[in-house]
């Protein structure tokens, strides 16, 4: 899987942003029928979702589509997955707590719609969150994502602007991401009027190791790029360290001092990894 | 178990303050043998803890009431635990590290005492901490509390205000609390003098999922108690929430916009989970 | 091992700087192999280290001297475990990702060397993190270091001055040294020409457990015992601690108001290990 910095999700129920959902430019959309579809339309959001997909195929050939269904432990995804077709690139998967969901969900899927798909798992509750490397690292799965106000609300605690009481969950499941080798969705920023906020928590995303970020607003693909992306500075800095240590290297030298900091070999590959970024 | 926002520590080895322990409104009291008590003075402190018990029960009689032994480890316990009768509510076990210590102190209680209590387990080492989930998933546990003194002495490492160096620790036993479904108490605020320190402790500790509160004064009972419940302005948001997105819902709408926010189902829960709380 | 505050790295291709490794007064010296020394020089680099063994054993008999090898996953790591002599205290193995890594290197060590060498293992892959109480228990190993570029390099993450994306990580090397029973070494702080940085890094690297850090350049050494040591402010306060417990004691109380401080067992042995420390 290439780079997935933005997935944009589009309600199920809201055939006209449907539409609409590519044009922001994100590097995946998410067709929901899940949290953002209220139960009574559940049925109406699946016809406007098996609708919405041929021509959203066919205007973006190789944008990455997927449809969230409902958990697999819900009466709606018997249903939902009759949605699935091969224009789909795969089905994200929520509130996945074990290994053996994904199992269920694969030969579910398969059996119905013959074939044999792809998953992003949602991690969403304290027990995925425990077990995020044995779901990550499933057949069949080629990403997760960190889902913070399911996991506090399955948790029992309370959402802060700090987000101390997501860092340890956050952090594994992007260190699972890592072990399994899969792309890794940051947590949702739900404030989509505060563009400050969302590049706060996208900047952290990506320190921790993230790939990407779910989005629920357009207007969050673009900074959702930006953050996941390398700074002209960044380029720069990494362009002069990797000169610098290159000259170094001849001299036979492989710990230096770049403008007043030890480089040795791990900091020259994030250089050159911020370069090969570009 | 209900609600239990405070757990109020009384030294087993001052009858005084064990008469007026339930004054505060404490949700439970816990009558202390282990570390309030100095060594000389256990036996002591276990007449008074034995005569303290059937007034407090009469005066008290739906006050959860527990007291705290000496660890299984030490030459007290065995004593400590003649204490045990059928007006207590349980035993709170300290520095426990696996469950195996569980099986050992019911036992042991059982064949002492002939009743089978229930346990609020310590985890207060690093071993514990790293055994918590198993120990909050014995059988007879029915909360552990979070020592961060103990767990910070066992480390090898330094209490700072920030307290990073228990974040990890933290968390974990409030996770492991909720996988097992009992009540998590988080940690004792030392600094019984400063009311800000102790609510701002209290909000993280309510953030990361604990349900209440160790408590080592009768100042911090009515902090507790408030830290852990909404307050006006959180409720007053959640039912504004809750009344949008429920017209927004008969629109065939599940995710809005809500005061800049976007709001779907887990967010809605949380907000029914605040007034329900009330 | 007795406390070890400090372990000075020195590249094994700048033999003028081996020779001068101890004059910084370090507890440990490290002469490194692996990334200090660029590929070109792996060669030069065995012979300057060799050569530089002897005289710094003579001229400090009881100092701990390391050897850091390149990974057993190298071509070079054959070849560097030549340097082995009972000269040395034993090797620092980069990158250790399982248990299995330290028993093959101590294998490949005895058959070259005819000596059991002693081991720190490097624990700065996301594996190796996950795997760390499982490495740091295994036969031989007496320290692990903390290695936070390495480490945010394989996860994919960003380094940043506030270190959130190694909490974690750092957290875990920290207790599992603890449960090992081990000496426990901070991250490197590459910038070298900030003492402040210095001094906040190994404050927070104390407050986690650790018992010392990685130093990269002699001016670290200093602060990094002063970093690892109590300071006087500590220690009077201590003693002023100790001594008001010891007479609650003598009155039979065990949990006492110290400068508004609750203070009990945990507090009072605390405060008795920054005494036993100077």
């Amino acid at each position: 899987m290439t780079s997935l910095r933005s997935a944009l999700f589009g309600p199920g129920s809201r055939p006209e942003l449907l539409a609409k959902l590519a044009r922001s430019g994100p590097d995946a959309i998410i067709l929901d029928l899940e949290d953002a579809v209220p139960p009574d339309s559940k049925e109406n959001a699946r016809l406007a979702v098996t609708a919405a997909i041929p021509p959203l195929r066919t205007l973006n050939p190789t944008l990455p589509i997927y449809v969230r269904v409902n958990s697999i432990t819900t009466s709606w995804f018997t249903d939902d997955i009759q949605c699935v077709t091969e224009h789909l690139s795969g089905i994200v998967l929520p509130k996945v707590e074990s290994p053996e969901t994904i199992c269920l969900a694969r030969s579910a899927i398969e059996e119905r719609a013959g074939i044999l798909v792809n998953f992003i798992a949602g991690l969403e509750t304290v027990l995925g969150v425990v077990n995020a490397t044995s779901i990550a690292t499933s057949n069949g799965v080629i990403g997760c994502y960190f889902g913070a106000e399911d996991y506090v609300l399955d948790l029992g605690g309370i959402r802060t602007r700090e987000g101390l009481e997501v860092l340890w969950a956050r952090t594994q499941v992007a260190v699972s991401c890592r072990l399994a080798g899969i792309a890794a969705f940051d947590q949702v920023v739900t404030d989509f009027s505060s563009p400050e906020t969302f590049v706060q928590d996208a900047s952290i995303g990506r320190s921790l190791g993230f790939s990407g970020k779910l989005c629920i607003h357009p207007s969050q693909v673009p900074l959702a790029h930006s953050a996941f992306s390398a700074t002209p500075a960044e380029v720069d800095r990494a362009l002069r360290l990797i000169e610098t240590y290159a000259k170094a290297r001849t001299r036979g030298e492989g710990a230096i001092n770049f403008e007043g900091q030890m480089v040795d070999e791990p900091l020259a590959r994030q250089a050159q990894r911020i370069i090969d970024s570009v």
